[in-house]
């Protein structure tokens, strides 16, 4: 083991997941991110997209298909048409309601050291979340199960640049959809220590959720309303609604001052204009619309705005990931969120069917310009494949070494003196080498980033160990990950709350799955 | 055939390559970085790191190995060192050299429609070159050769978003080193129309490529002068170091007006101090050296500087490349090369083994960063595996792909109203859908990039196809290319004159090999 390995594997037992000095990764960290945003679109262009959201809140309304968040908005003084649910939104309502949600904030983990900072220059990538299906080498392509969903949890916490999960990496269709939500809320809860999500498919889910979230944290009703500690995504049905299961999460998550993320699924050429302006133009809409609602249900409720637009295959009308498109869209959101002050998600997405180089190049596409746009919050940051029909367990470790990859790179350069080097120029002199210069000896332990899964060696010693590729190699990686695994300490008695709550409203038959 | 490919392939037709409509790709055009170069480091350390290379050059100094190289120098006013062969570069005759180097300029090629503008905001793609082996999925790995030669000289005409081949795309070892540089220069004179290119290997070669390229344009020895028809790279040996051949190809090619490439080969922690600022000084040291002298020579030669810092594996010794190391000096080379105003030649480079994730991802490592970054011309743009060891027919449409996607992902966003597209949302309504509308119809056919390699099939139909990962894929792709190449239409009275120039020097003997 390099020295370099032993030195990272001593702070990660102190600071990171309690792990095997086999896997030598980057310890759990702050990600700040040191570039200024790119641009490109120009200050006109955000106005004019900015305009055009604002004339579709006005003239062409949003429908809200839940008679309360109707009610809260006449109350508002927006104009409401109950015959066709759409509500008109004034551009002064929404800026002024937006201008409320909190810039920066942090969601509270149930270990304080997982605990994210959200917003500004900070920037936290969680894991793959909402597959249908699992996907190994080993084992192929698999439904959703409980099995995997609770393997993928255990990566998610053994993983230190990975914040959180944005909702279960894969659905465990095993588990029945009453009672989905509250399993694994408890697997969630044990398997990590990490900051809960809860999906908006009913308000009594969401109830659940932040009550599991308050119990696992060990903290007080009051204590829980000031302190965000669960988060929920908000997809509209675009184009331009909001339905009964959204409102009802974007309600009840702001009520009790839980993070909502309001993420418009604006596919360019399906559910939005086939011009990525009019994509942009509508998410924009729908995210302030919902965002709107959250910050007048309760005014600084802690929000993001979440980035979507792709656009579709028009061959085939299937969604595409990680296209020039998705990377202008991604770009061009980070302009018109910095326009509101709202923290930024995004996600890291491809469309390819196996975890080969296309899987790589597509998310590639995606995290330059997510870095690049400055957004905050990732989503599918790790294990994302097949435009989101499958979690794959090799994906998870090749996206691990590029977001540690992006994570080094925001690193400052050190150009001070002694860094310049000239002493060790002088030493190696011309012609020379460096290896054996003191320059060189003081510092080559940490110089350069150790990668996880990029194999370096020439080409007769890697074929001489059978010539693995990338896919063959995370597999083992993510299978070392998991025999390594071991289960954080909790505190007994917030499990035992935990447990019996569970156990009480599974008793209870969970919730209505019916709508 | 989608109308769209139809469109392209009749594009292609008129302005491109001849080609098959089975293969649709981007049409021949200039590509305009649109965005405003990332910056990495600041002001004052730019002015550090610049600084430290001017006392590099002065106190430590440069060791040129060429007698007529010190010559030039020393009646230039700078302090030699005839025993040491060490030439002490004062700093204000360097700037006064460098400030002559035209910022942009044309390169012409046999087709003028192949004429690349170098510097400024453009930028220009180059094939693999230089690698000791080639590869593919069906053969393996092989030693070069000049039938695989041949083939990727076939990809860069076929392919329009490569610009020229930067060298032998693969070294064809089984023509005699006396005479290589006559055969190939033939070869691409006859297989392409494009920009070619001339080892630094020792003065014949360089007179011989200087007169292929002139006879190959059909134009006279005053009109060559005046117009940049070949190129060259040339490495300083590092650290601190240039050898007879380089400094020949510096003032051969100075004095003909040809393009000098000056890439000093600074790889952090062997030929550099380990550190990334050190590295950057190194580079800028020996870069400004060999150009000051090329602007002595010719005041006004066109050059562009060459970064190619990376960084070791510390383990093994072993370059690596595409690393978090290499995107920072990638990106802080560009702000360097902006502050001297000249063109900036970069690379699309990875070490992995075989065309896989790694190979994908460490290759937009490179690319993101240099467009970040501000390049003008990108060596090893398509093709290159294993650090450069070999050259990969597959990974040439990988590359080709990334890079037409970069492409496309600098095209201008369009937010005039027709595009902002609220006709369209009123005419799919809330919850509707947008395919069938007008504004769609209008613009489906064009309004999204068209992959050549990515497979965006639902799982189903990829899995019944046999599962093809993107390397299956590319190894279909580039037979087809090749199946479809047609050799360029020349003038017979140049090719004429042309092989009687190469059958003559044959004849001679070709040059010496001895040094």
């Amino acid at each position: 083991m390099s020295a370099r390995k032993e030195r990272t594997s001593a702070r990660r037992t102190r600071r990171g997941a309690r792990q095997k000095a086999s896997f030598a990764q980057l310890p759990r960290q702050k990600v700040i991110n040191s570039f200024k945003p790119l641009e490109i679109i120009s200050e006109d262009q955000i106005e004019a997209i900015h305009n055009a959201s604002m004339e579709i809140l006005e003239n062409i309304g949003i429908k809200v298909r839940h008679p309360e968040a109707r009610d809260i908005l006449k109350k508002a003084g927006q104009k409401v048409d109950t015959d066709t649910e759409i509500v008109y939104f004034d551009r002064d309502f929404v800026m002024e309601a937006i201008s409320h949600a909190p810039s920066e904030f942090t969601l509270h983990a149930p270990n304080p050291d997982c605990n994210l900072e959200i917003g500004g220059r900070n920037l936290v990538f969680s894991m793959v979340a909402s597959t249908p299906n699992a996907t190994d080498m080993d084992n192929g392509r698999r439904t959703g199960n409980q099995k995997d969903f609770r393997n993928f949890l255990r990566l998610a916490q053994s993983l230190n640049v990975i914040g959180t999960c944005g909702g279960y990496p894969v659905e465990p269709v095993d588990i029945h959809a009453s009672i989905r939500h509250l399993e694994c809320g408890r697997d969630f809860a044990t398997l990590t220590e990490k900051v809960p999500y809860i999906y908006s498919l009913g308000r009594d889910r969401n109830l659940d959720g932040i009550e599991m979230a308050r119990i696992a944290r060990g903290i007080s009703h009051e204590q829980m309303l000031k302190e965000p500690s669960i988060f929920t995504i908000i997809n509209s049905n675009s184009p331009l609604m909001l339905d009964t299961p959204m409102l009802e999460g974007i309600m009840e998550m702001a009520r009790h001052g839980q993070v909502v993320v309001l993420t418009p699924f604006t596919l360019a050429g399906a559910m939005s204009p086939v011009t990525l302006a009019g994509a942009l133009a509508q998410q924009n809409a729908e995210a302030l619309a919902g965002l709107s609602l959250a910050q007048t249900v309760r005014p600084g409720t802690p929000v993001m705005y979440g980035g979507f637009t792709s656009n579709v295959d028009m061959k085939s009308g299937a969604p595409a990931f990680g296209t020039p498109e998705y990377a202008k869209a991604t770009i061009a959101t980070g302009q018109l969120i910095r326009r509101y002050n709202l923290p930024f998600r995004s996600s890291n997405v491809n469309a390819s069917n196996v975890a080969d180089a296309q899987a790589a190049y597509e998310s590639e596409m995606s995290l330059w310009s997510l870095v690049m746009g400055g957004a905050n919050f990732v989503k599918h940051a790790a294990g994302w494949l097949e435009g989101g029909l499958s979690a794959s367990f090799e994906k998870v470790i090749m996206d691990v070494e590029m977001i540690q990859m992006m994570i080094e790179m925001m690193k400052p350069i050190d150009t001070s003196p002694e860094s310049l080097g000239l002493d060790a120029m002088r030493e190696a002199g011309h012609g020379g080498h460096f290896f054996g210069t003191q320059h060189t000896q003081d510092r080559y332990e940490t110089a350069f980033y150790t990668p996880i899964l990029s194999d370096w060696r020439n080409y007769e010693s890697w074929a001489e160990a059978g010539s693995p590729d990338a896919l063959k190699r995370a597999n083992t990686i993510f299978k070392t990950i998991l025999a390594d695994y071991e289960q954080p300490a909790h505190d007994p008695a917030r499990m035992e709350e935990l447990n019996e709550f569970v156990d009480k409203r599974i008793a209870a038959g969970g919730v209505k799955t019916d709508f």
